[in-house]
C-alpha cells in the first residue's frame, strides 16, 4: 500500500515556489495574458498604455492564478476560467489604481504609480474602464452564479476601502474593526477568485464553500503579511516604501499591537501622531522603534500563519498537483519577504 | 373613423412636462426610490450618507425613467425593470462622482459636490461601491442580455471620459472627435437605459434596436443642450457655474464653432487659452463674448433638435401614453433651460 505521510506531503508543498506555481498553469497564464492584452485595447490610446503599465508590471497575478488553479483542481477542461481569471485581475487592478489615488501613493511594486505618471484623472477613469471590462468578461463567461459572486465582491471591496478610510488615524479603532476592514477589502476578492474557479467547474455547493473558505483565509493571511512587511522585511530593498502605512495614518495590526502594549507616553504618541494631518520621518523612526520594542511583527506573522493553516486545511478533500499547488500558495503567501 | 392628426399628436406631446413624465410612472418611481434607498445601506455610514446626498438631490433620474417607460411602453408587467432602472441610476451617479473628482468640480445641481464635502477619496470609493451595487442589481434582474448591454456601457462610458481627457485643451480636436466623445460618454448610457427596458419586456430585436436608436439620439441631444447651457441659459440663476467647461479647458461644440468662425486673433485666443494651465474670469468674459458674437448657441441647439427628431421618429411603431411620454421627453430634453 502506497500512502504519503503527512511529512512527505508537507515537504512537497513547501517546495512549491511562486515560479513553480506559475509553471504549473503556464498555458493558462499565457492565454490569460493574451486575453488581457486584447481586452485593454481601446481607441483612446491612454487606456492600453496605462493598463499595460499597471497589469504587466511584475504583479504576481496571484488572484487570477487562484481562479485558474481552483478550476483545474476541479477537473475543469473548458476555457471560461481564463475569462473569469482576467475579470478578477482587472477588478484587482482597478482597485489598485483607485487606491493609489485615495492614498496619494507615489510608489507601487518598486515603480512610480500610474497616478504619478499620468495623474489622478487618468487613474480614476482607466480604473473605471477596467471595472467595466471586468464585468463584460464575467458576462461573457455565461455563469450567473460567478457573476453574483463577483458583483457582490466589487461592492464589498469598495465598502472595505470606505471602512478603512473611516478609521484612518484612529488608533483606538480596535482589532475587531481592523479585521473587518481586511476581510472586506482584501479577503473578499481572494474568496471570490477561488469560488468562481469552482463554480465554472460545476463543483457542488460543499466544494465551492471549501474554496471560499480557502480564499477568505488566504486573503486575510496575505493582508496580515502585507501589513507586517510595511514595517520591515525586504520591502525597502525592493523600492517599496517601508512605513507607508504609518505615514498615511493607516491603522494596521502592527500599530494596534504596539499601541495596546505601550505605556501611557507611547499610547499618547500613537494617538497624537496618527490623528495629526501629517507624520514626518522622525515620527516614523519612533513608530518603527516601538514596533520593534514590543516585538509585534512576529505576532502578526504568527496570526497570518493561523489563517494560512485554516486555508490549507480547507482543501483537505482535494487531491492532485493543483491541490498541492494551492496549498503551497498558502506557504508562499505567508513566508514571502516582500 | 377616429384618427389623431399629426398636429394633435404634437400638441399632446408638447404638453408633457418633466413633472407629468414622472407622474405617469409614479408607482414605479416610488418603488425605484425604495430600492435605491435599500441598496445604499452599508455598515460604513459614509456610504448611505454620501449616496443619499448624491442620488436624492433633485436629479431628474431621466435615465432610470427612460428604462421604466420603455418597459411599460412594451407592456411589461413584471418588477425587474425597477432593478434595471436602479442599476442605470447607480451607474450614472458613480460616473458623476468620479467626474467631479476628475474635473475638480465644486458645484453640481446648485449645491456643493460630494467631493467638496467629503473629499476625493470618499467620492472615488463610494462611486466604486455604487458601480458594484449596480452590477449586483443587474445580476439580480436575471437578464443576461441586459447585463451584456449594461456592462458594455460601463466600459464605454469610461472610454468616452478618457477620450474627453485626451482632447482637453485642444481646440483643434475637431467636431468629429467631439461627437465621438459625447456619443461614448453620454449617449451610451441613454441607449443602454432604453434598450434594457425593451429587453426585460421581451421585445424583439427590431424593437430593441428602435429603443437603442431612441436613447442614443436623445443622449446626444441632451449633451448638446448641456454643452450649450454651459455658456448661457438659466444655469447661473440655478447655481450651476456658467463657463465651467471653458474654465476646465473642455472643448465642446460652442467653442469648436466659435473657433472655426473666428478670425486669426480669435483663433489664437482659443488656442492659447485652452492650452494654458488655467483660465481666469477675464478669459471667460472674452470666451462668452466670442460665443455670442458668432451666434453659435442657436446652432448648437438646432443640432440638438435634429438628433431629437431622430429620437422622436425612432418610436414611430410604438403607441399609447408611454410612447407619447417618451416622445415628449425628447422635447423636454431639448427645450430645457437648465
Amino acid at each position: 500500500m502506497k500512502t504519503v505521510s503527512i511529512d512527505e506531503a508537507r515537504e512537497r508543498e513547501a517546495r512549491i515556489s511562486a515560479i513553480e506555481l506559475r509553471d504549473l498553469a503556464r498555458p493558462e497564464l499565457d492565454a490569460l495574458e493574451a486575453l488581457m492584452r486584447e481586452r485593454i485595447r481601446s481607441s483612446a490610446p491612454l487606456i492600453p498604455e496605462l493598463s499595460e503599465y499597471m497589469i504587466f508590471s511584475g504583479g504576481k497575478q496571484l488572484r487570477a492564478l487562484i481562479t485558474i488553479l481552483c478550476a483545474k483542481m476541479s477537473n475543469y477542461s473548458g476555457k471560461e476560467h481564463i475569462r473569469l481569471a482576467a475579470a478578477v485581475e482587472f477588478l484587482h487592478n482597478a482597485t489598485l489604481l483607485h487606491d493609489d489615488v485615495v492614498d496619494e501613493g507615489d510608489m507601487r511594486r518598486g515603480r512610480a504609480t500610474a497616478r504619478g505618471i499620468w495623474g489622478n484623472p487618468a487613474s480614476v477613469l482607466v480604473g473605471d474602464f477596467l471595472l467595466g471590462r471586468a464585468f463584460e468578461m464575467m458576462v461573457a463567461s455565461g455563469s450567473m452564479e460567478a457573476l453574483r459572486v463577483l458583483s457582490r465582491a466589487a461592492a464589498l471591496i469598495a465598502e472595505g476601502e470606505v471602512m478603512q478610510l473611516a478609521i484612518l488615524g484612529d488608533v483606538e479603532a480596535g482589532e475587531e474593526q481592523y479585521f473587518r476592514v481586511i476581510e472586506t477589502k482584501t479577503a473578499t476578492l481572494f474568496s471570490a477568485a477561488a469560488s468562481v474557479g469552482g463554480i465554472v467547474a460545476n463543483c457542488n455547493a460543499r466544494e465551492v464553500e471549501s474554496l471560499r473558505v480557502y480564499g477568505h483565509n488566504l486573503g486575510i493571511a496575505f493582508q496580515l503579511v502585507d501589513d507586517a512587511l510595511d514595517y520591515g522585511g525586504e520591502s525597502a530593498r525592493l523600492g517599496k516604501w517601508v512605513g507607508n502605512d504609518f505615514l498615511q495614518g493607516k491603522v494596521t495590526l502592527p500599530i494596534l499591537l504596539a499601541f495596546s502594549r505601550g505605556n501611557d507616553d507611547e499610547k499618547n504618541f500613537w494617538r497624537d501622531k496618527l490623528a495629526a494631518q501629517q507624520r514626518g520621518t522622525e515620527d516614523l523612526s519612533t513608530a518603527m522603534s516601538l514596533v520593534e520594542k514590543h516585538d509585534v511583527l512576529p505576532k502578526v506573522l504568527e496570526k497570518a500563519k493561523e489563517y494560512g493553516t485554516i486555508a490549507h486545511d480547507s482543501l483537505a478533500s482535494f487531491e492532485g498537483k493543483y491541490a498541492d499547488a494551492l496549498r503551497g500558495a498558502v506557504r508562499f503567501a505567508t513566508d514571502r519577504k516582500h
